[in-house]
């Protein structure tokens, strides 16, 4: 935030502007985040592009430009700074994925979700840290200490949840997405406590007893940071309710719904947890409650604030992160010495993302298909590949840790050099060309989105309206024809065949007969057709 | 910025977190702006409050709560930062004033607005100046050099034209308000040009020709300014209806409307213009045209979203000041010296607001009502004795100002100590006593509401839709009936016995066969009920 917040003073004299430049900066910024979007309207329908790869792109070119203007004194216009990233961007990102999820599909696909998040991603560290401690001794790359190997490990198993989202569609296919976007927020959580056993534990001798201490960790840190987001939520939807008497506020309602969802992240952060898995819970939590007691103006106008915020945010990490990737200081030292050496380097690292994800998305996909009976809900091996490719992108997660664990005490030391301009380069990698191919590679392994569509509502057995879900349920009397839903009394006995249907039927009962009439939701205000998980208006 | 943005890493670790202090600060802030919200929905019918003085109040409690824990050592969360303020409380505040602005009662009482803002402003500053001139050295406070007693001048000129907003309201009271609000907004390019002048010009003697530089300043950036921002809102209208090929992404409409708002403020900003107007003039061009090129979505959206971004960063400078207010650093020198000293000057200070406010609302009001023919359209007595009073609140502009003036070199210093806290006082006390005594004044001197805006529709001669305006201009052919509104063909006649009227039919007739078939407009897209100036849901 420090550069942006240079620009200075409305009052606009020279004597009262901190830095003219900055300004400067400020506005091509503002003007670039312009162009991409419109950019990336008018490439909406192409094959290969989206908008984060656009964004990347054009930040690339840019950078290139303000090089040769500033003969390769800088290349950009905004140095990376974590704070900004994940204080202002990452928060709405992660908020609007929960807000938007399908949550039923979410929670059908629980379990494997927590699979590939929790064992996944300590599969993919251990093989990462391992091959990179192996190889980078033979590099003559002098020697690491066992915290950096780790730390590389823990850098290079942060999936990027951000270009999840743009890769993978969630109306085409809702199965996929939620498996990896949802592996994604609890990857986040592991990744915290893995950053806390690197820093903490006496690493030198593991034992059984660290083993247990770190599967602790993950469960207190998992279950409170989910426990707070849902308080938050459920907090904001009784405060809601309670206002709302009958007395219209719109412009109340929705800078509360954005300052407690806010709040919820920074409360996570007070409290040590994992930020994103909360402000996740709260989003979900808010839009199954809080959602259902504002006015209906307030429905349109939070569905697409938080989308639009959420929108903005993404193009400007890619953005930013295209213009910082070619900053001179960083490369300096790389260059001078041994380009090949960080080609291999970023080439090794590479290979082992790609190996350390399927070595956990094939075995454990193995394991879950033991556990479902029906055929239509395991994973087929098509799919399996999709998964495996579509968690590849490293982003600005990466990037992040990359610097704070190797630029702390000595930017310009020959090793933290080679592992970050490493880390850029594995970045723009794989976020440029496994992004790119990640659609046609959908489209070559799955069959056509209308079918897919079907076939995916096939593999979940998901009824085609929530309606019809709950009214036969719930029996209160609601008429549902309004809505053009007819409910299918049939589909009663076929829900309880399968426990999870039947954890899922309890929860129903409970949500109807204690939850909603204290919090509010679908059902005690007039219903409204374009529940934000339902419409969609990209 | 510096306080916000040291909160840090969502990776919530003792080692990763810049500062767990700020991290409790940034909760507080924002559970403080929730309960704010709350409370001032709660209080919403009272005939005294409203939500800035609520916040205002708020703020210093919780001041005075932190003095006592930290043993007076502190008593603020975040420190008073002009780049906060100018860079992102400002700007949403004033653009979505010029989004919502009534624009006929605007552009009708132009010639007014601009008497009050420029002239008005200028006579109040040279009243202020002499007045402390004079009074500064008999008080024995050391002598101040031309510089400072001129600065003293404009600080204390300066309306807050965010606190205006909040006693008046649009619909009880449109002439009013748009008269003291848009005096704020004109005022706000005197303040850059009476700066400038204090800085770059040889201050020891005052030519004519000192005085029409002064004036061709004024108007040049007057003009330019707002030539920017209208460019920029002609821009993001024309792009947005070229991009509009009957594909709906609501989220890149809302998105590239904020950002080119944004766009306008940082590029003014980088002219050395007065970024304030421009961001006006953008929100008024962008209501007018832009607005209507966009999906049903978009409207609701962008409506509600600018007003809340607005109310949010209104309550936060409130409280923001309100927390500042006790800083024991600014305290310390004056009341180890002498408090009573502080309160004679603070007095003095607001008796100067007080007479210089009168010497230029009833003069001009006069002047004013002399160009006016029917006696509905002047301004009453009793309406100049509002005006004079709702313009008497001194904000976040001043105490800006007056940092930025009187703590750049020496802090401590004894004198610049005194002007520092007689402008909190200041501030404080015009905030919270007139803006206290604004409602009911309003209520004692005009007759209730509901007359109230039978009466001031009638001194404007508005018709009672803008529809039956356009339509009988039009002639079109486009039907009205289906909002109910009837073509009356004698305004038309009527339109014509006036000049003002004169100039609002030729800017019809152009808007009519050139800007809109360009640029988009009410007429070219389906009419929606509940353009962003007509329907209200506070």
């Amino acid at each position: 935030m420090e550069e942006v917040s240079l620009v200075g003073s409305k009052l606009g004299m020279a004597s009262l502007t901190s830095d003219h430049s900055s300004i400067v900066s400020m506005n091509l910024f503002v003007a670039l985040l312009c162009a991409c979007i419109v950019i990336g309207h008018l490439l909406e329908e192409s094959r290969w592009m989206n908008e984060s790869i656009t964004a990347l792109l054009i930040g690339l070119c840019i950078g290139i430009i303000i090089m040769l203007n500033t003969q390769g004194k800088t290349s950009h216009l905004l140095v990376f700074s974590e704070d900004l990233f994940f204080i202002y961007l990452l928060p709405p990102i992660i908020f609007n994925a929960g807000f938007q999820v399908k949550k039923k599909q979410f929670f059908r696909n629980f379990m494997t979700i927590m699979l590939y998040g929790a064992l996944g991603t300590l599969v993919s560290f251990v093989i990462i840290s391992s091959g990179i401690k192996f190889i980078f001794s033979k590099m003559n790359l002098g020697p690491l200490e066992i915290g950096d190997y780790l730390a590389i490990g823990a850098i290079f198993s942060a999936t990027d949840s951000v270009c999840t989202l743009q890769v993978l569609s969630q109306d085409e296919t809702p199965l996929l997405y939620s498996l990896v976007f949802g592996e994604g927020v609890v990857n986040d959580a592991t990744s915290v406590v893995l950053f806390n056993a690197i820093q903490n534990f006496d690493l030198s001798h593991l034992s059984s007893g660290t083993a247990l201490h770190l599967i602790g960790n993950f469960l207190y840190l998992f279950i409170l940071s989910t426990l707070l987001g849902i308080l938050v939520g459920l907090l904001s939807a009784f405060v809601i309710k309670k206002l709302y008497f009958g007395r219209h506020s719109t412009d109340r309602e929705v800078a509360l719904m954005m300052l407690m969802a806010y709040l919820s992240y920074v409360l996570a952060d007070f409290f040590y947890l994992s930020a994103i898995l909360t402000v996740f819970f709260c989003g979900i939590v808010m839009s199954h409650y809080t959602w259902h007691n504002i006015t209906e103006g307030s429905r349109v106008t939070t569905k697409h604030t938080f989308a639009t915020l959420s929108f903005v945010a993404e193009i400007f990490i890619f953005l930013y992160v295209g213009m910082d990737a070619l900053d001179i200081d960083k490369w300096g030292v790389v260059l001078r010495e041994s380009p090949t050496k960080s080609v291999e380097l970023s080439s090794i690292l590479l290979a082992l993302v790609l190996i350390g994800r399927a070595a956990f998305v094939f075995p454990l996909s193995f394991l879950s298909n033991l556990t479902k009976k029906s055929p239509h809900e395991k994973v087929t091996f098509r799919q399996q590949v999709i998964i495996w490719w579509a968690g590849l992108m490293r982003g600005a997660v990466s990037m992040a840790l990359a610097y704070n664990q190797f630029t702390r005490s000595e930017t310009k030391v020959r090793k933290n050099a080679f592992i970050i301009t490493s880390t850029i380069t594995v970045v723009l990698f794989s976020t440029v060309v496994f992004g790119l191919m990640t659609k046609p590679l959908v489209r070559l392994l799955l069959p056509s989105p209308k079918q897919l569509q079907h076939f995916s509502s096939m593999t979940s057995s998901e009824p085609s309206s929530p309606k019809s879900f709950v009214v036969p349920l719930l029996g209160n009397g609601q008429s549902p024809g309004g809505n053009g839903t007819v409910a299918r009394p049939s589909s009663l006995r076929m829900l309880l065949t399968t426990p999870s249907r039947t954890v899922h039927y309890y929860w129903r009962k409970f949500d109807d007969s204690f939850m909603r009439p204290v919090f509010g939701g679908r059902g005690f205000t007039p219903y409204v057709p374009g529940s934000p998980t339902e419409r969609d208006n990209p």
